[in-house]
């Protein structure tokens, strides 16, 4: 396809700023993962100077003429879509002042250190001043960007995030789960059973490493672009071209470690999956934060929290570990334990969507000015209560855990829980597309899986929305149906057999 | 101190290139020491990015205007030293015509390719248009260089790696040791014994690196600052607030990974000594190769290959490799062997300058147009006849061995040796000036000495010239005489006693 000129401009100015991206990813992963503290002040340094040459050169007087200009070009459809993203791009970058950028930005770094003070401490009021800074700057920022986009302030964070992504879907999507959640954990916790134990530790951190390297191998993860390390907070980043997992290890506890690794490669397959011949283009990128989560949580939650994976899992956790009473019963019934409790992060999969759904509800009306900074610890308080039936005994529990906030990222909690219903729905299309998928993952043959999700999520990169994406692969828009089905399955059927029977 | 308008801008600008150059830095380090091989391309990319923005930013029109009028402002000695590196960078970068650099960059990368082809198959013939190539595009380079900064064409070249550098200096410097070894390896090989062997491995990589780590502990290595990791070329890079050095270990020889982390290790400590004050500032830069070689052959050469040190090692050796028969004596029989042998990177003390005189000669002649690429292989091969008395059997073991000139690096090579002579003149003025030295070497005490290169050499970075600075620091002009000492007295004296002797 030929390139038109002023498209072809685009395309170059584009591919210099994702090398810039690329380099800024890189660095990033190298602070978490190897650089020694001492390196610190100067790689923050490096980082801004990367990040302010990427927003010059993306909001330079030429690029609007050149967006305008190429609008008129003859553009095939990922032309087309390419266009559509670097407007988008642009549309974020040079609606806001830059002072203003700066200012949020200091902001977020001075409330995110107070915050790191605080929640040990459990003292909301040391960082409700600097976090009435951030969500003041973090509004005017969206009612800017509301302007420039055409859609609510809130949308216009959302944005940012889950490009296209609307919060009267998602509240619709978050009411019916709302609606199922309480009397689902009731009947849940009734019939819930203790769970057989499984054999104690120490489990050594090199066998955890190898088995991880060994179920990264098994999903389909090419190690001849990108790598496994460690980081305090797990995460994947790099390139599509070098993608860089990272996972943290318990020697008394190799659960997390395990489905640490297996959610981070379900991203970095994603990642790996996505279109050569758009490498440096926002249209090759991944679509969005949702649709990202939904290919962690497919592989970490749908496809491997499974008997049929645990079957496959079991004598190779024996071979690792060594000592006897791994089976994949006790595995199954250890790794689906439902508990309400007050941390997102250690939540099981039935109560998630309830930390999930209480963020959006007071971002939303933080954002809106319906309450304010002060309001926070009480309405998180009460939201715990009603959805969850539990009270946090202090903030560091509650409103003080997650760092999102703190640290200007207001719009982002909503795509947790898409990612879980669209992984749900999208497994279910994988399985009836795939009759011997059950069979196969048993057996540890994910290439199946792996091709189906190339064919019709990795490779459209964002071509399409991620609506239209899912529409088209699974056939029907995301509800959360699937998902709802899902967990009463799992928790409430015959877990054994959970996967062949959704196929007979 | 206060600082004018003009020299503030210009300040904000280098700071702004400093981070880039680090930057660029660290994914250099990444694609050696961790970078998977499918990452390769988007690499070079992300690469070629940061530099040609930096390049750009750097010969921007408004540039040359600041310097001019920064000369005129006041400004402390500091600030004019810094304000004259930024000239010298600028001068380097604005001279030369974009298209120039790029084509020299294509043919470099294009030469280097056929080269890691044509060495393995010792075949010249392969890499003789390439080269030529290189070389004309190179000398068109140093034309336009020597008009820029007022020298000869090999001199403009030289500047590159060693500020202020100038061949007449060098050719004096070299004359003297030319003169000097055909004799000396005459009188070393005839008294030279064969050595007593030491405790055979396999030395497990673990233990090597164990040991390395505590070596650089020892010399005073800063690990907040800093890492040692494994590479196929060992190198020190990164920042001076994060310095990654790299080793390579075999398992059957443990002396060249100990060796190559002390080299290393010389390097980490100038690039960690370096004053934070002038930490993103051109000034605030390691004073060129030839003093970053002197401080690496400072430790590896002077301070660790010597007897004192190994009746520190010793010890330390059993302790971590068990076995018997880690003799101080010994250890320094088996690491001060000479043997003229082909290959520059595994040459001992005493032949080590033999081949940078070779290369020193002929790349000037190259640039001079005196001799042209197709007769590199004869000229070689006479060369080392006349220097060593032995004559490679093939262009592998000769003019293919070394990639420096493949890959357009014309001026480099006499570093290596002034590095050589520096460290052993620094070295004998340290000597005097701490009377312990020998004694704190042998009990693995390096705080003295290293305050001492602290002061002498590292706080000045780029302050001084590196003539100025030696002047300084060891009251004379670099001269081949103390060098030519120490390898008296390592090579023909009494050994054993060497560090005490010169200060008795």
């Amino acid at each position: 396809m030929t390139r038109p000129p002023a498209y072809r401009q685009l395309e170059n100015l584009f591919a210099r700023l994702s090398h810039l991206d690329q380099a800024t990813g890189f660095l990033q992963w190298d602070m978490a993962a190897v650089m020694p503290e001492g390196g610190a002040i100067s790689r923050g340094e490096q980082l801004a100077t990367l990040k302010s040459l990427s927003h010059e050169l993306l909001t330079a007087a030429s690029t609007k003429a050149l967006l305008d200009a190429a609008a008129g070009e003859e553009l095939d459809p990922w032309q087309r879509a390419n266009l559509e993203e670097m407007r988008r791009d642009w549309l974020h970058a040079a609606a806001v002042p830059t002072a203003l950028v700066e200012s949020l930005s200091k902001a977020c770094s001075a409330c995110e250190m107070t915050w790191r003070k605080a929640r040990p401490q459990s003292d909301f009021a040391l960082v409700a001043e600097p976090l009435h800074k951030v969500l003041e700057l973090t509004r005017e920022v969206a009612a800017i960007k509301s302007q420039a986009l055409g859609v609510s302030p809130y949308d216009a964070l959302l944005d940012q995030y889950e490009p296209g992504g609307r919060s009267a879907e998602i509240e619709t999507l978050f009411a019916d789960l709302k609606d199922f959640l309480p009397g689902f954990l009731s009947q849940v916790l009734v019939k819930q059973q203790a769970a057989p134990s499984l054999p104690a530790g120490p489990f050594p951190l090199p066998s955890q490493r190898a088995l991880g390297l060994a179920m990264m191998q098994t999903l389909g993860f090419d190690f001849t672009h990108g790598r496994l390390d460690e980081s305090l907070h797990p995460f994947c980043g790099g390139t599509p071209d070098d993608v860089r997992i990272t996972t943290r290890y318990d020697e008394h506890n190799f659960l997390p470690s395990l489905f640490g690794v297996i959610h981070e490669t379900g991203h970095a397959l994603y990642e790996q999956g996505l279109p050569p011949a758009w490498r440096h283009q926002p249209v090759g990128r991944a679509r969005g934060m949702s649709l990202h989560e939904s290919q962690s949580l497919l592989m970490e939650m749908q496809a491997c929290r499974s008997a049929a994976f645990f079957r496959y899992l079991a004598p190779r956790l024996a071979a690792e570990f060594g000592g006897a009473g791994w089976d994949a019963e006790a595995i199954y019934a250890a790794t689906t334990r439902v508990k309400p409790d007050f941390i997102r992060v250690d939540a099981d999969e039935v109560t998630y969507p309830a930390h999930v759904i209480l963020r959006f509800t007071l971002e939303k009306a933080l954002i809106a000015g319906e309450i304010g900074v002060r309001d926070i610890p009480s309405e998180w308080n009460r939201g715990m209560r009603d959805l969850l039936g539990i009270t946090p005994p202090d903030d560091r529990s509650g409103c003080l855990q997650d760092i999102h906030w703190f640290d200007g990222a207001f719009g982002y909690f909503p795509t947790y829980s898409l990612g879980a219903m669209t992984a749900a729905q999208l497994f279910d299309a994988a399985m009836r597309d795939l009759p011997d998928l059950a069979g196969d993952i048993s057996e540890g043959r994910f290439a199946g899986l792996l091709s189906w999700l190339r064919d019709k999520v990795h490779a459209h990169a964002s071509r399409l929305s991620a609506a239209d994406l899912l529409r088209q692969a699974t056939g029907r828009k995301l509800d959360a149906g699937i998902f709802k089905e899902h967990l009463a399955r799992r928790y409430l059927g015959d877990a054994g057999n959970e996967l062949r029977r959704r196929v007979s």
